[in-house]
């Protein structure tokens, strides 16, 4: 089992994951890319089933046995897990180096049972299909009360950390709450105490108006590109209705959700070739009543720039793209 | 120049500096890698000094005319800087999308007139060159009132988003204070409320106790694996003695620090096979009275991993490899 690490200086939390471990030799190592639409060794390809662990969600239309083929989409749990289901929340805390039992979840969401297709090429359906089991999940573990934050995440390409073609979205379930959702939820608490509002929904009121920094607008959502982006082409997906979970947004939002989703996606596959990127829904901690002021969010971090010293040491982002220049040329590609 | 832009929900600051900027097809190009001593066309070599700004200081064992060959190590302004010199400080906040006047210094220290060698190459007495140069620097910088803080960072390989072989070291001064330096002053300030004492000073205390996490140690520094450790072979070179910022530490510091941080860079370049990293320095923020609690360090991450979605958008990381593992694989290269 892993363990998940406190620092005393900084309070910031580290899962150390050593089953995930290579040699330092291999640290570096890439596997070549292929472009089939099946792999005959890909665990994720149909016929492969037996590769993974058992599944613990799959969509089969024309019905069928667990684990054999036939699955649209499959969830299993991670084979390399960062966090792992079984036991209890222990806080080791031997007044110094404090750390947590590494217990939570680790699941992997196989998109499609086709070997080669990206994300922007799910197509509304198969989008709206992804956030409906991951609906299904997060159901499912919201019920455990030892977990504290479902971490939903998706990375694309090999700068955004991703060794796999075929693509799947990662669910992490984490016994302790988020240091960046912490802080966001901290100024956003502060915010909404001077101003009794969501400084989320003004933002969506500032960026409407502005106009220059958005891509596309639905009737339910926002894709633009923050003010002070940290990456270029940063792009946030917002619903424009207040709410500080997904869930809260009911079953409904699911359809127009997957609709703005693929089409900011394909917008940035379409101009960017296909980049390499983070995608990362931001909401509230399980339990956290911070209904008020907190909204959830996409947040798609494309990696055309490496964060380096400056930015790992200060905290403070160096963009070289301007926001509004990037909105502009994504609505190019809308 | 380059506009600094903060996000109202979270209070993130990010450097707007579109001089840098590529059109997005160029980003991923990689120039290719030389191995020669001396390069034609690279702006940090002898006789190509017309290809950088004029310098603003320079080490002439035998003397020579400015911006002439002939030196040992070389400071220039950035030909693309994050931040500019010239103008005031000020702070835009029509209600909302504020920003601050893109002030400040982005200098680039080149620490050998050899065009491919590394940092671990430089000998101790070259170290303590560069770390002359750069307390020049500093007694330099700290004087404008403009300045809040004085980044000291080093970029060494393509994954640690440097492009050139020719070893630079990099200052940027901002008129702002980072976001991760303030953070650690606020939790660092928050112990000494609770326990009257020095977080890393403890630190250093548990850490020679403990022994397992020590790479080396000499009369005045320690060097260690982070009990949570963020990076796989993070390594931390911290003064014994206590003092919010480098200069407290007096100019009889800059060889033994030269010293000790040789030896570190060495015995990661001989474990790890010459890995790409970055070094940063972390110290007190300029006129920031936090002496009892704030102590300097220099944290060295070597980039074997790739941060993803899970850790830019929670905050937390996860590192595949044991901090007392990596310490006492190092050890056996000190």
């Amino acid at each position: 089992m892993s363990e998940i690490r406190q620092d005393e200086a900084t309070k910031r939390w580290v899962i150390i994951a050593t089953e995930r471990a290579k040699r330092p030799s291999d640290m570096a190592a890439a596997p070549t890319a292929d472009q089939q639409e099946r792999a005959p060794d890909c665990p994720f390809c149909p016929g492969n089933e037996h590769m993974t662990p058992p599944e613990v969600l799959a969509y089969r239309d024309g019905g069928g046995r667990a684990d054999s083929p036939g699955w649209q989409l499959r969830v299993v749990p991670n084979r390399f897990p960062a966090l792992s289901p079984a036991g209890e929340v222990e806080v080791h805390d031997p007044q110094w180096f404090t750390n947590v039992t590494g217990v939570g979840a680790h699941e992997v969401l196989i998109e499609t049972p086709v070997h080669n297709a990206g994300p922007a090429e799910l197509g509304v359906d198969g989008a709206a299909r992804v956030l409906e089991a991951a609906a299904e999940r997060f159901e499912h573990l919201r019920q455990d009360p030892r977990l504290r934050y479902i971490a939903f995440f998706r990375n694309h390409g090999r700068p955004a950390g991703s060794s796999l073609t075929h693509p799947p979205t990662q669910i992490i379930a984490t016994p302790i709450a988020p240091t960046n959702v912490r802080q966001e939820i901290e100024e956003a608490r502060r915010y909404c105490d001077d101003r009794m509002s969501c400084v989320y929904c003004e933002t969506i009121r500032q960026e409407v108006t502005a106009g220059e920094r958005v891509v596309l607008e639905t009737d339910h959502f926002l894709a633009f590109e923050p003010y002070a982006s940290r990456w270029p082409f940063e792009t946030w997906l917002i619903p424009k209705a207040h709410a500080a979970v997904l869930e809260g947004a009911g079953a409904g939002y699911l359809q127009p959700l997957a609709g703005a989703l693929q089409a900011t996606l394909k917008a940035l596959h379409d101009a960017l070739g296909d980049p390499a990127y983070n995608l990362v829904l931001h909401e509230a901690p399980l339990r956290d009543s911070c209904e008020d002021y907190y909204h959830w969010h996409i947040e798609i971090l494309p990696r055309l720039a490496t964060a380096a010293g400056f930015e790992l040491g200060t905290g403070i982002w160096i963009n070289s793209v301007l926001p509004e220049q990037a909105a502009a040329y994504l609505r190019e590609h809308v």
